[in-house]
């Protein structure tokens, strides 16, 4: 498809001068991006007012709406944002090894730039700004494809952001957005091997899916979160309830947001209903095996609860009748996202750390907690739920990859 | 493909044990894989017969029966590159980065293995025993597939080190081998999403390619070379013919072998029949642009040669008028993998490091040097040339992944 591949070449060659740019310039390429922001709110809430009409006409969701839906105070927000990522050390052209060798050959080991970055998302026009600040910041050149409900949106932010940096001297493809939203021209952003070093994707587990299923360039999979709390026999049951209530209620549209809860027979009768009780205040629906509905009057679990992302106030409870039963249980399901044990044993804790499969594991806290800000990293692109280069949030170092440059004075082997 | 969802399960259920298998047992099953392999000398012997006379019977080439052929000594030289393998430090459980948040949260990043391994490779039996080590000590369970040509060599070689460490007390499919060589159980194993964390393919260009087209599960891509030296104007002849007969004819079949010599237009005259000249001595066909053919007596080059990696005693020659020109032709045509540029000036050679986009770029020393035993880290299981997860040699640093162990006394956000 040769939009695509003209979309390539051009990030390909922006790549080569972003590469070698000074940390105080791409700095000013993210100030001049978020004055720039600032100054155009007209034009965007227009083009976001056209998006939310036929939004509306295409009988859209409040949820997804209010998803898509920008405001002075939004774009101020992400304008603010973008500052932040500015203010975020540069993670590119730290030394992250080195030694002499025998033979006198000096061996630096470098962060670099990925190089060219995709990231394919849906309907949410903060996402566009994000990661266009996150990638230029780590010296990567980006190309954006954001779903057909906020294409209007988009194109107002990308032009802006692009016209940002040319004007300060940057190649203006150093952020591109693909303008054609039809399914034919995101599978051919994920075959675009050549072009493309990495491909995000962000959104829903379809999406995500679909980009596993069909990309031929290297992705980072992100951000499915079936999370589990199991809260063991020994649990404070007052801990276990708030944080419990904290990790389904806070924000349940999100991924670390809790999905199941899996409890030990021995606490069952004494927890569950408390921990009922507390969720029952955002009428939480609960659904439950034979044992648990012994003890709190719930809906009865069918084996697709196990292994679903509600992303609503819906938990399955599963009972079982040891850590590592519950150990089991949550590798077999989870998505590898974060799960998290309520304990007062140390064993139980040492074993849950240690044979928990997921990017993120909790001892006596929230699985709120996974998210760049949290771990102190500053901003993040996604959640990395795959093994491979980054797992958990994904932050600027985990947008750099590495280059050996050796140093020699003729030396053969 | 129900037998290769198997594997994949009892891979899975072997990796809950290994994951957390001490230092002293994963070594003390490499002692005993090593032992066993000397032991069963004649086993695989008679097995590596089969595979020899059936290549022969198939009009095999001399190199790919070379490749293929085992003798008491090379199953000696495994079985001790099997206990240096023992004697590296353990990758697994290393403390790579932690903090205390101001809520009291306490964050460690922790190396854990990747998973579960699969590796798809060609007729070479030390490869099955090279893989099945590397994945042990660094606590992943491996799925082998090696090309149909070497399938007794594999049996017999999987059988003796599934026995050996099943006899120490692990699980014997820590390592399996898949026994059906056909094409349609490598394209299932391709796509095993769910069991397999990484593939590697280790081969030439045709199994890389068909691996990165079809597969679903991440991969890591390894291996292929087009390596190019640069010869700059102000560069030492001497050293210049020395390091291009080092990198091209120690081993031309090798992907850090040179295969495009880039030259600068002002040195060409004087440089170009003093390379030649050394290089006759290994009769290396060379294929020049016009410039370096009116210089000395070589064939032409057409498009197609820039972009070759030939393994053989062949070499490319374009001349350039730049620095910078030589490295938009390099990163034009580059793998990605190795590249060098031989030169007395200090900007030539920042401009060179900084601008290549290759895994390792060298000044003034061999592209053969690109190897993890030649940079320090021991046995390498391949070479990266893609940007994600791993780049250049991948040791056993590179076959483990991070883990979040978050521990807290009952945080919510």
């Amino acid at each position: 498809m040769e939009y695509i591949v003209e979309l390539g070449k051009k990030a390909k060659k922006a790549q080569s001068t972003l590469a070698s740019a000074s940390t105080a310039l791409k700095n000013d390429a993210l100030t001049a991006i978020s004055a720039a922001l600032r100054a155009g709110k007209n034009e965007i809430l227009a083009a976001n007012a056209m998006d939310l009409e036929s939004g509306k006409s295409n009988g859209m969701s409040e949820s997804l709406l209010d998803r898509l839906a920008l405001s002075e105070k939004r774009i101020d927000d992400i304008a603010d944002s973008v500052l932040d990522i500015a203010a975020l050390p540069d993670p590119v052209g730290r030394v992250k090894d080195g030694s002499v060798r025998p033979n006198g050959l000096s061996i630096e080991k470098i962060a670099v730039p990925l190089g060219t970055i995709a990231v394919i998302f849906e309907a949410r026009p903060n996402v566009t700004i994000d990661a266009a600040a996150l990638c230029l910041k780590s010296g990567n050149t980006v190309i954006l494809r954001g779903g057909k409900e906020a294409i209007n949106s988009n194109k107002a932010t990308a032009n802006i952001m692009r016209k940002a940096i040319s004007d300060i001297g940057l190649d203006e493809n150093c952020i591109q957005l693909v303008e054609n939203t039809d399914r034919e021209t995101a599978n051919a952003l994920m075959k675009l091997n050549g072009y493309i070093d990495v491909l995000i994707p962000r959104g829903g587990a379809g999406l995500i899916n679909s980009v596993v299923q069909n990309a031929t360039v290297p992705v980072i999979e992100t951000g499915v979160g079936n999370c589990h709390i199991y809260v063991d026999k020994t649990a404070d049951i007052d801990m276990a309830v708030n944080i419990i209530f904290n990790a389904k209620t806070s924000r349940p549209s999100v991924c670390n947001a809790a999905e199941s809860l899996v409890i030990h027979r021995d606490i069952a009768a004494a927890a569950l209903p408390a921990i009922k009780l507390k969720l029952d205040e955002k009428n939480v629906e609960l659904y439950g095996d034979e044992e648990a509905r012994k003890i709190i009057d719930i809906a009865p679990a069918t084996e697709e609860d196990w292994g679903t992302e509600y992303l609503d106030y819906k938990m399955s409870v599963k009972t079982v009748g040891s850590v590592e039963e519950a150990i089991e249980h949550i590798n077999t399901y989870s998505t590898g996202h974060s799960e998290a044990i309520i304990t007062s044993d140390y064993n139980s804790a040492q074993k849950f750390t240690q044979l928990v499969n997921s990017s993120a594991v909790y001892v006596n806290a929230s699985t709120r907690f996974t998210d760049g800000g949290q771990f102190g990293f500053g901003a993040e692109i996604g959640i990395s739920t795959q093994r491979l280069h980054a797992r958990g949030p994904i932050g600027l170092p985990e947008l750099t990859t590495t280059k050996f440059v050796i140093r020699g004075n003729g030396q053969i082997r």
